[in-house]
């Protein structure tokens, strides 16, 4: 259990230093990491305010007693009955603001109901606040994020240790979504899984394609476990290595090691993704490496930092991301190593067991 | 495949009617609705824009190649590079704009920063137009949907025939989960297993609690299949029917029937809500049934129309939606009994095969 009152107070802090009188959270991973309340159950409309003094949670009432049993329930309760909307009641808590911030995944047709209702008020984007206080992991929730990596980890080397030969991609994303299921995800998705000229696209829509003797296999991984998502990419070699590929997932790997080992704490994100992308574009593959080198990962699976050229946000102990330089042949293959570490006091932890080495499977 | 120019043809005449200048989209089911991309490869950034004229597709540069081989491929695109935003190439796509319409799903903090950058646009809410585009399902979209919730209801009894009894609600979530998956399901979750008194709370937590002998078992399920949604409850007993279940079980399931059997084209919403209300008020339970009736379900799960009092949009024909009363006696046990159902010519064609009858399972 999360100390929920605590992130209120930070959240607090936040915007008496920005000047918002309201915060407004709507069910996304940032209601979960104010409320405890998991996204996956949070269809419906709820909102969150938080004031400098007070606390509010608005749902429809049918749920009200559901919700009074979680963490959300320490807030000031306000239900809406038959005939009656939540944006209603969420308008009548913000009339008297002068500057309200809303999260960022909050819905752009509610917000331009409330700015027709609501004209005085100043409108910000609440992420300023909200990533600033995600972004550091406390101890319980890099012991989740761990759990999480390896366990999809393990299911990934147990369908590959299993085979992948013969299998269509679609079969092979099904077969490690179930995997995942058995140990311990709360919901998955298919991922990717790239194989052959399929490797070469970094974010590669999966397919029929059967994948064969030769191929190699871009696998990306995510999933949801105990509320946190893990996030791992490995590329094998199906039978055997085809020719040139070994050379180019050397100096992937290197650079993906030369981050991995340059980390230490509060250097920027831009200093990170330099040491990686030096080694590539020292290799002579800069322009076969197109995105950036990484991104935070909690509660969602894409959250800030960004690690890429130009951002100077420091990697500040706490932080937890992943580190997944690529190289990316167009119509031959491609590779991409992705781990899962945290920023700790002397340098980074990483969360995989695995070996990062070519592997061959079949 | 389904004809994305035709939905772009129609899009565009709403947006005649309703003097719109541009329609934006980001990921979102809606997005899915109109370039075929399905959401769950899209994390990122990526945007449509319709106009009068012309139709572009925003996405970064490193992703552009494999949309191009998708339908989103047909319209314009437009990569931004390392260094550049997809906002600022949205910003300048809008910038000879009056009025633009988002999807709803559009990020708060996107509309934000559109709205400071281009202060004389009009903003309006998309959803006006997408939702009656996605209302009415063609022949393809309603044989998914039936598919979709005959594969959810196989799943579910499948779990229901091995026996529950013994299980925790978290362990028979997720059984259900990996049966979907085998099924063809392209993503889970867990879905609502409420078992003895969380079987009042409609849309109840899952918890540890061990299912056992007496209980009242109410199982709500979704998933995504061919990337469109089932949703199917079932309420059954365990070993044996608690003492004065049958009787809301069955008052419930007569209100279920007289909405299904009455149902008829172009009824609005409130009236169909009527038929099935006005029997479990009858029967003395009114105020423990305090949801809606139903909803649309599509590309996502809760769609349009929405089923309840004073709802006055018609059910045209093509119109697929759930039916689900419930009663819910706090403390004691609840029952819904959900099927899924399109509005044909003459009347409704419900997708589900299984028994209403109460079932009770070991």
């Amino acid at each position: 259990m999360f100390d929920y009152n605590a992130r209120w107070a930070r959240a607090r802090e936040q915007m008496r230093t920005l000047g918002i009188d309201a915060l407004v959270i709507s069910p996304s991973q940032d209601m979960e990491y104010m409320t405890g309340c998991p996204q996956r159950y949070m269809g419906w409309t709820a909102f969150l305010v938080v004031t400098a003094h007070d606390i509010y949670f608005v749902v429809s009432a049918f749920e009200l007693d559901m919700y009074l049993k979680t963490p959300a329930g320490q807030a000031e309760c306000i239900g809406w009955g038959r005939g009656e909307s939540g944006v209603d009641k969420l308008r009548a808590l913000l009339a008297p603001c002068r500057t309200v911030a809303v999260c960022s995944q909050f819905l752009a047709g509610h917000l331009l109901t409330l700015q027709e209702a609501l004209p005085n008020v100043l409108w910000q984007n609440g992420d300023q606040i909200m990533s600033r206080l995600r972004v550091i992991k406390d101890a319980e929730e890099i012991r989740i994020l761990r759990e999480a990596q390896r366990a999809a980890e393990k299911a990934l080397y147990r369908v590959f240790d299993e085979g992948i030969r013969g299998l269509s991609e679609h079969q092979a994303a099904e077969k490690i979504m179930r995997c995942r299921l058995e140990l311990g995800f709360n919901s998955v998705k298919p991922g990717i899984v790239a194989s052959g000229p399929g490797s070469a696209e970094p974010h590669h829509f999966n397919s029929d394609r059967i994948i064969q003797s030769g191929d190699i296999v871009m696998v990306d991984i995510g999933g949801v476990y105990q509320d946190y998502c893990a996030d791992i990419t490995r590329t094998v070699a199906v039978d055997y290595v085809p020719e040139g590929f070994q050379k180019i997932y050397d100096l992937c790997l290197s650079a993906h090691m030369a981050a991995v080992r340059g980390a230490y704490p509060n250097m920027t994100c831009g200093e990170l993704d330099s040491l990686a992308r030096k080694v590539i574009e020292d290799g002579g593959y800069g322009s076969s490496y197109m995105h950036s080198l990484g991104h935070g990962t909690g509660l969602s699976l894409h959250e800030l930092p960004t690690i890429n050229q130009g951002i100077t946000v420091p990697l500040a102990p706490g932080t937890v991301f992943t580190i997944e330089p690529g190289i990316y042949l167009p119509g031959k293959y491609g590779v991409r190593i992705e781990d899962l570490l945290v920023m700790a006091d002397h340098g980074t932890e990483t969360f995989n067991l695995s070996s990062k080495e070519l592997t061959i499977v079949h």
